[in-house]
Parts: structure tokens; C-alpha cells; sequence
């Protein structure tokens, strides 16, 4: 249990109070209190904190309607910058965001499977980051941290990328690596919890506190939010989804089991379907996921036979996959993403749709909604950065309540049951 | 959001003390301070409010050593009782606690299959309480709630039991019913989230934050606890792990589906394992599901083959299954419970772990203690007991924060990231 006192609750809802801004866009004093729940007092003296920091600027005057004026209030977009660093498996993506998290700069490097040990990936990100900056115009002393998604198993506390199953690295102290090269706070996660954090900040998180965020794509995994925190697990290893058995003794996957999701959801597991249905399919193209996925998605849209025949198959595996999510956690939303879902999603997330239904209760299963991402952008450089901004903020003393429940005491109104 | 103010943390902080009385069994000020990690004045201030209140008492004076006498503190017993009920596929038992959770009088009536229409059950816990709180010396105008757990899904804040599969209810507004017969508090859940409460309390939650607690029995479900508060989901559905899909297309399940994991490792799944092995092995005791799992427990015992083969099978579904929670939820400990897990646990969970890890990254894994509960006493009846208690506390002005993550802000320093 941490130590918690008043000053512990007035960080947290400084914390509430930017989290509703960055919701709303701007806002006013009183929206933010209806908004937060908080008094409107304690609104303007968190306010007039965050004012002078600098985070907040008001940014215009609007007439409440015959009222005295109002102050709108907004992030103050200059108080620093942000980097958001998406190392996925075959690129790496560094977007720049100022404080209100708006893209300054963004860029893609093909990442080679030649190319992908640690020296290498350190040398993009270091050059990546200078070329970015430089784009966006904005100064090194500027940023105020960036954020590193790398995929796999990933000891956020120590820096270190455990075990990154596509590069084949283990135990690479990653952080440490990297500072010798970027002077700046730097902090680094997986992109299971990055796409689950820009969810909770700019899609559907806004609006729902429990929810789960399914990436597809060459690796299969989910992110999950309960009450508004990310699920992070005793060791920052949750969302393994990807790697539940789905057919016991079933397909090999790459993670050395058998039969797990992503052998028969993940790109190269979709690729196998095609391979098993049709092995001359015209749609195969040989070992290039994207073009094959992309073939298969016009072929969808042209009622190609072998086509429907795959991605039906893949819907089954995907809707059990989704129906035990919901079993298990009873979520409000489940969003869906990945590069997989970008170009299967229209017709696979309908027919996995069907299949979660039959394997839930009615009652749950009416409960939850499964939807497309509606976050602008890559969500997991987005959710790099977002990182890299709570540090920024837990450094200027707010609380990040959405990324610490571990050792939250929560304050709150119990509902009182019937009785 | 729910407003939060110091007043809001003032209610969290007597909860974390109130907690740590009921884990410590009693304590001084100066241990309550260490626990919670609350500073010592707070920690007085708590105590004298809990005082006058009459939930606490002082039990006795120690000499620390030389030093000036210190109270020790307690939970006042006589301060009132809670009634705790697990309405059970085939019984209901009725717990009397004190006020320091410690049980005054027990019973358990068996449930006829004939015999669990709501009025009957109804019946049955009007007359089993009273005859309780008789054999207790209890006085009812002493009680300050009842806690109920009806198996199924549960609308807690309607209190209604929204569907009992195995009674066939179905949107019985159960609490409604009740206070008609117990003008008492009363509070609705089911057993998963019940028992998992009793782990929190009483067991393995005494210690870490991130658990899964599994119920084997007739039925098949889990409980979760993140950061140390019980995952509810959004609609109170979260655990219904028993319901997911281990086999596609496989067994059907009394719930209509077919291949769920309850199917192959409930009492009935194990059952009818045993009829595939040998139709006419000398164990199964045609539809008495606690005698045939009794008896293939004492088959095991005497290495039996087709106890062991049964076993085998068994603890590889259950393996997958658990394997699929390590995956996803990382917890620290997984829980393993229920009344076939009281009988065949010895040689089910071991079997059953080394199949998890050959389900899961090694990593991962060897983060997790799989275990048998150490709570004393029926941990279904104790958490309802607690859901109670927790409702006399608030209505004290106690905040229960394990129990409201949904609507809680935390207070907490976060872990500042290398960099």
C-alpha cells in the first residue's frame, strides 16, 4: 500500500481534471466539475495550478449566453513536447506530438528481418527521433519524454525488452541502451498497452471504464481496462491473449506451443488457412503477409470462394476468441485493430460478431459492443507518447490514477444495494 | 466519475485501516500505520472515529519494551452480526458472524432438485436464519445486513438473480422477495464473486493485488481481483470462464452451448469422462455426482487406471484453461477451489499446472503461484458475509475501495519509469 493523504487525492484529480480536458478538447471551468465530479472550487484551484505550470492556457472568452464570460480552457500545446516510437516488426513509426497531443511530425522506416538487432533498431530510433524533431522544428530541450513501444514481453520498470519473440532478443536493457544515445526521459512498454492507453485517453475509453482492446496483425494480442486502469498484471505481462490454446495440440505456433490464437488468427495463421483450403490459391502471395492479407481482402470483395472460405474459418477462431473474453471479463466495448482488422475488419469483425454470441450468455453478450478503433492515427505511437506525457505530468506532480490501481486506495461512493 | 473530495479519502483511509484490523487479527496504531501506509496521525485520527463508533476496541495493553503501554486495537465483536448465505446447486448453508467475521453458529440444509423453486428457497433461508440466530443467542434487531449468494448472474443493484441455470430461474427479484420475510439489510451476488472476496479478506489477498480465484464444482467459474479490487465487469458477469470454449464443437454444455471448459472439468464433465473411459467402471455411481468424485478420488489414491486416466485428461483441460488466465491476466496468485477440488485437488492441480506451463511463456508462468485456498471455513458463505459487513460500513461512512474500482480515483505515487 502507498502512503496516501490529501495531497495524494488533490494529485489525483489534477489528474481527472487534464484527463476531461484532453477528452473534451477545451472546456470550461464548470463542464470540467460536471465532467470530473469534483467541486467547482476545487476545479478552480487545480485549475489555477495547472495555469501556472503552464500545462492549461484559457484559451478564449465565450458569452454563456447573457452571463458574465467564461474562460475556455485548453492544453497549452507549447509547454513541451512529446515522442511517441512504435517499433513493430516490420517498420518503426516516430510521431511527435506537442502537449496537447497533436502530430508535429510523423515517420516510417522499413524495418528488414536482416536488420532487426538491438544496435540496429537503436540506430533508427536515435536518427529517426533527431530527423523528426528537426521536421517539426521542435528543439531536443523541448521534449519532455519519450515513449518506446516495443512488442513482446517488456520490464517497463527496468527498461528492459524481456523477450521480443520476432527479433529473437531477450533480457536487452533497452532503456539503458537508449540513453546513452537520447538524453531524455524515456519510457518503454508494448504496444498491447500503448493501443489500450490511446484507447482510454482518445477513442472509447472516454466514455466506458471496462474494456478490452484486441490487436490483430502478425502477433495477436488484447489490452484491458477495469474501472478506467490498465490491467497490467503482477508483471506487466497481461494480454497474452494470443497465446491461449484455441485447439489443444493444434497448429505449432511461433511462441513454440501448439494451437494457439494467433496460429489461426495472426497474419501467418490466416495465411495457413489459405495454404491448407487452396495451396495454388492466386490469392498466396508467397511469404509477403501484407500482400497476401491485402489480396485476400479484394478477394473478399469480389466473393472470391477460397476467400469467403478463409475468412469464414477465421471468423470461428476469432469469435471464440472474443466470446471468452467476454465470458471472462464482461466488458462495456471490445475494440477491435491491428493491421489485420484495417483490412479484414468489414467483413471478419461481423462474422466473429456471430460466433461470440453463441458462445456467451445472451444477457453478457448483449452487454458488450464490438467495434472498430475510432482513435486518428497509429494508436500505438499515439499511446507511446502517452506514456512519455503521464511521466511529464507525474513529474510536475499529478497522479496518473488510470495507470497505477496496483497500489491505488480508490476513493470513492459505494452504490448501496437494494435492500 | 463519483465526486471525491478529502472528505472521500477520509472514508478510503478508515477502509484501508478497518482492513488491515481484519488481516492482522488485532494491531497496534503504530503496526496500522506500517500496514497502510498511512502516517501516524491519521492513523489516530481514524481510530478514535472507529472507537466512538463502537467498530473498534482497545483489547489489551502490551509493554513494547521498556516503552510506555500501547492499545492494541480490535474489531469490536458485539458491535453487531451479519448473516452470510450460500444458496448452493444442492444445499444452503447460513452462517452467523460476529462483527469481527468470526462465526457464532453455522448450518447446511441439503436442496432438493424437486425442491428449489424461489418459494421454497425463500422459505428455507427465512427459517434457516432464524433458527441461526437462535443457536447464536442472537437477537435479529442486532443483525446489521445479510449477504446472499445465489449461484449464476446476479443484478446485485436490482438485486435480482437474473438467471440460475441450474434452478432455472429466471429474473427472480430476489431481495424484493426476502425483505418481505427479513426486514434486515440485504445484499445480492453470487458465489464467484463471493469466495473471491473471501480471498481477499481472509487468504491470499491478504498479500498481493493481482488473483484469480477458481471454483470447481458442479459449476466451473473464476473471480478476479486487479490492483486489489474484485473485477466486476460492466454489467456484474465478469468470471464465467467455465463458459468458455475449450473444444470447438465439442461436449454440450448445460448452459446450450457446446465444447465449454465446464463440459470437460465440472463434476459433471469429469463424469462423463469416466463413461467414455469405461461405461462400467465401478466408480461412477449412476447420477451422484459427490459420491462418483469421491470415488475417484479414492481410486486415485489406489492408482486405479481408470481413475488416473480421467484424472489425466481432466487436469489437461484444466491446464489449458489456467494457462489461458496466466496469459491474459498475469496474476500473482491462482486460487484453486470448490467442492471437486476439495476432493481430487491433491492430484488434479499438480497435474493440471504442468500443462499451464507448457500454455504459457516460461517468464510468465513462474511468476504465479497456483495454490489451494488457506481461507478456513466455506469461503462463499464468508463473502457473503463480507458483501454485508461492507454495507454496514459504508452506511458508517467507510468507503469499501476493493470493491468500487469502477467509480474510484486513486490515490497514488506512480512508479517513476528508468530514463
Amino acid at each position: 500500500m502507498s502512503a496516501h493523504s490529501s495531497r495524494d487525492v488533490r494529485r489525483a484529480s489534477r489528474f481527472e481534471v487534464l484527463h476531461q480536458i484532453y477528452a473534451l478538447g477545451s472546456a470550461s471551468r464548470n463542464q470540467l466539475a460536471g465532467a470530473s465530479g469534483l467541486s467547482a472550487a476545487t476545479v478552480a484551484a487545480i485549475v489555477s495550478e495547472l495555469l501556472n505550470w503552464g500545462v492549461l492556457s484559457e484559451v478564449s472568452i465565450e458569452d454563456s449566453g447573457g452571463g458574465r464570460p467564461r474562460a475556455r480552457l485548453a492544453v497549452n500545446p507549447q509547454r513541451g513536447f512529446v515522442v511517441g516510437v512504435d517499433v513493430a516488426e516490420t517498420y518503426i513509426q516516430i510521431d511527435v506530438f506537442d502537449l496537447a497531443l497533436q502530430v508535429k511530425a510523423s515517420g516510417q522506416q522499413t524495418l528488414d528481418a536482416e536488420d532487426n538487432q538491438p544496435g540496429a533498431v537503436l540506430d533508427r530510433i536515435e536518427h529517426g527521433v533527431a530527423a523528426m524533431l528537426t521536421e517539426a522544428g521542435v528543439p531536443q530541450d523541448s521534449v519532455v519524454g519519450v515513449g518506446v513501444s516495443m512488442p513482446g514481453q517488456v520490464d517497463r520498470v527496468g527498461g528492459v525488452s524481456v523477450f521480443a519473440p520476432n527479433f529473437s532478443w531477450q533480457q536487452v536493457p533497452f532503456i539503458k541502451l537508449l540513453s546513452d544515445r537520447l538524453p531524455l526521459p524515456l519510457y518503454l512498454d508494448n504496444p498491447l498497452k500503448a493501443s489500450t492507453m490511446a484507447e482510454l485517453w482518445f477513442g472509447v475509453g472516454r466514455k466506458v471504464d471496462d474494456l478490452a482492446v484486441l490487436t490483430i496483425g502478425t502477433g495477436v494480442g488484447a489490452g484491458f481496462a477495469v474501472g478506467g486502469a490498465l490491467v497490467r498484471g503482477t508483471g506487466n505481462a497481461a494480454g497474452e491473449w494470443g497465446h491461449s490454446a484455441i485447439v489443444i495440440d493444434g497448429r505449432p505456433c511461433r511462441c513454440g506451443n501448439r494451437g494457439c490464437l494467433e496460429a489461426y488468427i495472426g497474419a501467418r495463421g490466416i495465411m495457413q488457412q489459405l495454404r491448407e483450403h487452396m495451396p495454388d490459391s492466386r490469392l498466396l502471395r508467397s511469404d509477403d503477409q501484407v500482400a497476401t492479407i491485402g489480396a485476400l481482402a479484394e478477394g473478399l470483395a469480389a466473393d472470391d470462394e477460397a476467400a469467403t472460405a478463409v475468412l469464414r474459418r477465421t471468423a470461428r477462431y476469432l469469435g471464440v476468441g472474443i466470446g471468452g473474453l467476454i465470458n471472462m471479463l464482461n466488458p462495456a466495448v471490445i475494440v477491435v485493430g491491428g493491421w489485420v482488422t484495417e483490412l479484414l475488419g468489414p467483413w471478419l469483425v461481423p462474422a466473429a460478431t456471430q460466433w461470440a454470441a453463441q458462445h456467451t450468455f445472451d444477457r453478457t453478450f448483449n452487454a458488450t459492443r464490438i467495434e472498430l478503433s475510432t482513435v486518428v492515427g497509429n494508436p500505438v505511437s499515439l499511446g507511446a507518447g502517452i506514456f512519455a506525457l503521464e511521466g511529464f505530468l507525474v513529474s510536475l506532480g499529478v497522479s496518473t490514477f488510470r495507470d497505477s490501481a496496483r497500489h491505488a486506495a480508490a476513493i470513492a461512493t459505494t452504490t448501496l444495494p437494494a435492500g
